[in-house]
């Protein structure tokens, strides 16, 4: 299969299957641009293809839509992952210098600016502040998330810089009694003095963990806000979406990521195709993605292809050559001839079906023959578009052939895959072509999580899911609310109180351990203060819900685990960044280590977010002596 | 004011105001990167500002969140127009060679390419093809739509070009059979002999009328199809949803997008800003999109701010110096003799107000004495914020300077902004300054529209609204469902028919027409074939709906405007395209001209989208044609 390549800079080229042990930070700092979020295209990347893994066939399967497991004709890939290890997983290194983006220090709101001006006038921008990074409610109305953004928010970090033209522009924008020395400083700056600890990438989280703790001076950690958060939000959003949508139709099928024309706006189709890979998504229609990213690219052809023939009189091309013996055939006629024999097997009339369409199909064939899979909803799926596929697939058969299956793209999915399924049998058995019975269909209208779920309910025969418009735009809830909220300031706790309760802030700087029972499964999440001891497995502790005081438990972790990295210190990343493909797997096996009851469809339980009795009485204390008291008259 | 500038390149500078008309079409080619959706910002811009026009407090405008209009100390502008014209209007200008960006021939679905190939395999590729561009329906259940994205097509054919790098990731992906020609063949395809027409940017439009019509060889044709429904589809979402915002809160109050943090992506972010300014809103919090599209940016301070003082003590500098007089005030003991002396006055205890937020609200003041405006709600917004703000504002008059306001960020923003109006008025007439009473009140708390037209109903007194969340996600219906479908190849009509009537597509190269009633509202319009004459102002007419063969109606039309221009032909931009300005006051035209119930907020009336007599009867003789007759048995 595909070997893994990477090519950071010019000098170093690295083969073979990477494990996270294998990189050191140098590495990781050059590795975290391959994933980049933004990345501009015109640039020149040190750009290499291991020629010696690019045989015909394996390199034909990343163009599959998807493959029949049981081709005898190709290189047997029986499962899904191995046929997704292909051409279009080679890695493409582009180094941050290269990179242009949107994502820079101007892309944040005005107020940070601002906020950067007033602290440095009053020379309180080096007080040492920690922020947290946090959502308050999971999304979708369930009751998990997947963490996804870390390694964009680290290369914003590491690239941090104004250009003179943004500092010419801020000069022109802001008073003009603003001093010179503030533009100055502005120019200079960078990140080196910041540190950021998070939970890694791909981790399963919940309301008020701070996924990232960024210490530093205030008027830094403040002036990162806005751009971590845009960084963080959807990406957080469309993963966990991608992770619905697995859960709800199994691990056995193939999911396509369909959504780049509705997606909002350009960069927002490229990282939906991005987190929803990370979430368990199996590929992707957009190339650019595939070329950026490694993710496997699939697709076939559109209504309008069908439309460009209107009859058998149209194709220039007729005949195919046979796989095997390179003798040229008569594809067209076989295809006429077969359509014909399968009248009476389908109970359809053969004169009815679209001839424009079977052009198209032949046509397609002819261009693709290792390839061919049908879009047959352009007129009538069981009166048209079915019989003239399985003409075609018989013809390419006799052509020593096989057809990888068709694509419904209307109606009732559910009853018109059982129904197309039922006629591939018919078909496999008549021809005595067993592999008929097993042709893909692959199903891509509209189709959000619910669609899933009904499907799963009502029985239907679909092996593939083409996912668009609902997936990359998160209909359900097109937002996820992650704040960044000052918690500590000069060594001094800051609490941030609201007449919303769900709104107040848990103070000061604190570790996050993740406390496991026997059997593996999450029990639940620990906030302790920073200069807490961390919880001991077998130890018994008492955790505490942080607002109300009346919910509390005692917990006896069999295994705990310290959820936070230091990802970010002196000016360099600090930890091993995976890949994509290897934050995919991790995210799936956190979602394996919760409990079921979290992760299900209908009213899931949540999980809890605890703090120690500690925190809580330090929090609570401080709460109080923020709220004003008035007077009654 | 300030005056509008533009740079083309190196060589030119404009100065003063341009019409449409003083624009070439050579200005136009370049003038269309200002609004460059994905614009990269590592480029080096020709910048330049007019530093004749900036004088300090013309400048400190473009920082104002919002500003007093009554201001005896500074420059004279009652107009939110005014207001708004500031430095931050100054265009900047880009030139394509220097930009990269995410848009480009790889953002794409696979199936482009792979029909490109078999397209190219049949030696089809030449035959000159028709797609319509349009949608099915109308967004959030309204009955209009504010067409949007055009620009930025246009610069992606323009600048269509495969990277070698392209091709060489495509020969790697695609099956190993397919012949070098025609990856040559890609590698040198321009976009220079297909043509585009197109309804002008910012026109009101309606579902089934192709907002694009491209015509070209098919291959062309074809491969563009994803990246312009890419490009139109959330522009135009997001410009609607904006002109809706505005509608339902009237066109004298201040809209503010806030959205960059919650948008999807950083360019989602950026897209938003631009497109949300040209459905009617008045400025935008991202600063990068105000560099880039010269939209006026707004913001002053967050929670964290306030929350970053705890006490009067934190303060290092604690005096003023006099606006007028130059002499140094003890301001921090001002602040605290009038929170003294409001106690009675708001019949609060001043003791009880958060001294540091007291303490950040004079910091705040100290570094932007000509802008202060203070966010109210991290501790009580009555008890606290109120009077600290008024404490200030009152403090800073003290030193000839003028506070703006005050922004709501959480609670009842109905109730809280009347009841802060009604203090500012006892406020104003105790100190007798009545400007006091004036105040601007901003409320930014997940507003949507339904929040704006319960507000207008309750009654409020807020004049400044910051909206985020929902305006640039879209809440209501996150995707526009644009579709591209071919209508004609090698001068032959197709139709796609579908089991669900409304995803039938209607046949044909057509003209669009809209037809206006004496009152110059718009009537109804009109979709023609090619070849028939354009309506006639003062002829009757027999309009068809284009599905259902009883409605039908006729209609004498006072004016007809024909909605096409020629935007793309000859490897060239034909037509002048105007500044984002320009097109946000067309698109308020268009709105005006809509008779008020296909616009208001409870069960707008549907607008007519007909055709005529003759396209109704060629396209549903195709119809018939296209659908297979089935057997029953």
């Amino acid at each position: 299969m595909a070997v893994l390549q990477r090519i950071p800079n010019t000098t170093h080229v690295y083969e073979g299957s990477f494990t996270k042990s294998e990189f050191t930070s140098i590495d990781a700092q050059r590795l975290i641009d391959i994933h980049s979020q933004s990345p501009s295209v015109r640039v020149k990347p040190e750009y290499l293809y291991n020629s010696a893994q690019s045989p015909s066939l394996s390199n034909s399967q990343s163009f599959d839509l998807e493959e029949s497991s049981s081709s005898p004709f190709r290189e047997s890939n029986s499962t899904r992952d191995s046929l997704l290890s292909t051409a279009s997983e080679k890695i493409v290194l582009m180094t941050g210098a290269e990179q242009s983006s949107v994502v820079q220090p101007l892309l944040t709101d005005l107020y940070q600016i601002s906020m950067a001006y007033a602290y440095w006038k009053s020379n309180k921008h080096q007080e040492m502040a920690t922020f947290d990074l946090y959502f308050r409610k999971n999304p979708f109305g369930g009751e998990y998330t997947l963490f996804a953004g870390l390694e964009e928010c680290l290369k914003f970090i590491r690239d941090y810089k104004f250009h003179p033209t943004d500092i010419e522009y801020l000069r022109a924008s802001l008073p003009a009694y603003l001093e010179a020395e503030f533009f100055d400083y502005l120019s200079k700056l960078n990140m080196n003095d910041i540190k950021v600890y998070a939970v890694p990438e791909g981790t399963v989280v919940f309301p008020r963990l701070p996924l990232l703790r960024v210490e530093g001076p205030v008027l830094k950690t403040q002036l990162l806000e806005t751009t971590l958060l845009t960084l963080v939000n959807y990406a957080s959003l469309v993963a966990t979406n991608a992770a619905r949508f697995r859960s709800a139709i199994g691990a056995d099928k193939t999911l396509l990521e369909f959504g780049l024309r509705r997606a909002q706006g350009p960069d927002g189709g490229l990282s939906a195709s991005k987190y929803c890979y990370l979430g368990g998504f199996d590929g992707t229609s957009n190339v650019l993605a595939g070329k950026l990213y490694g993710i496997p690219i699939r697709g076939t052809h559109a209504h309008a292809y069908v439309n460009s023939y209107e009859c058998l009189e149209d194709l220039s091309e007729r005949d195919l050559a046979d796989r095997i013996t390179g003798e040229r055939r008569p594809f067209t006629d076989l295809c006429v001839q077969y359509l014909n024999e399968l009248g009476p097997i389908l109970k359809i009339l053969p004169e009815e079906t679209h001839k424009g369409e079977l052009a198209a199909f032949i046509s397609y064939a002819i261009a693709f023959p290792t390839n061919f899979l049908a879009l047959v909803d352009t007129y009538d799926v069981l009166k048209s578009g079915l019989p003239n596929f399985l003409a075609v697939a018989r013809a390419l058969h006799e052509c020593s052939y096989q057809a990888v299956g068709l694509r419904l793209d209307s109606g009732d999915l559910a009853y018109l895959s059982m129904e197309v399924r039922e006629k591939f049998h018919t078909v496999a058995a008549n021809f005595n072509l067993p592999y008929m019975g097993h042709f893909n269909i692959v199903a891509s209208n509209d189709i959000n999580e619910d669609t899933l779920v009904s499907l799963e309910k009502q029985g239907h025969s679909i092996d593939s899911f083409g996912i668009g418009t609902h997936l990359v735009t998160c209909q359900r809830q097109p937002a996820l609310g992650c704040v960044y909220k000052l918690v500590e300031l000069a060594s001094s706790p800051r609490i941030k109180i609201s007449q919303a309760i769900e709104k107040v802030t848990i103070p000061g700087r604190k570790n996050l351990y993740r406390l496991y029972g026997h059997d593996g499964k999450a029990l639940c999440d620990v906030l302790t203060s920073i200069d807490e001891p961390q919880p001991q497995a077998g130890i018994r502790m008492l955790s505490r819900h942080p607002f109300l005081e009346q919910k509390r438990a005692y917990v006896t972790p069999s295994a705990v685990r310290n959820l936070y990295v230091l990802y970010w210190a002196d000016g360099e990343i600090k930890a091993p960044l995976p890949t994509l493909k290897e934050v995919r797997a991790y995210a799936r096996e956190q979602i394996d280590q919760l409990r079921k009851d979290h992760i299900r469809d209908l009213n899931p339980t949540p999980y809890k977010v605890s703090v120690t009795d500690s925190l809580f009485q330090f929090m609570h204390k401080l709460w109080m002596k923020s709220v004003p008291i008035g007077e009654l008259d």
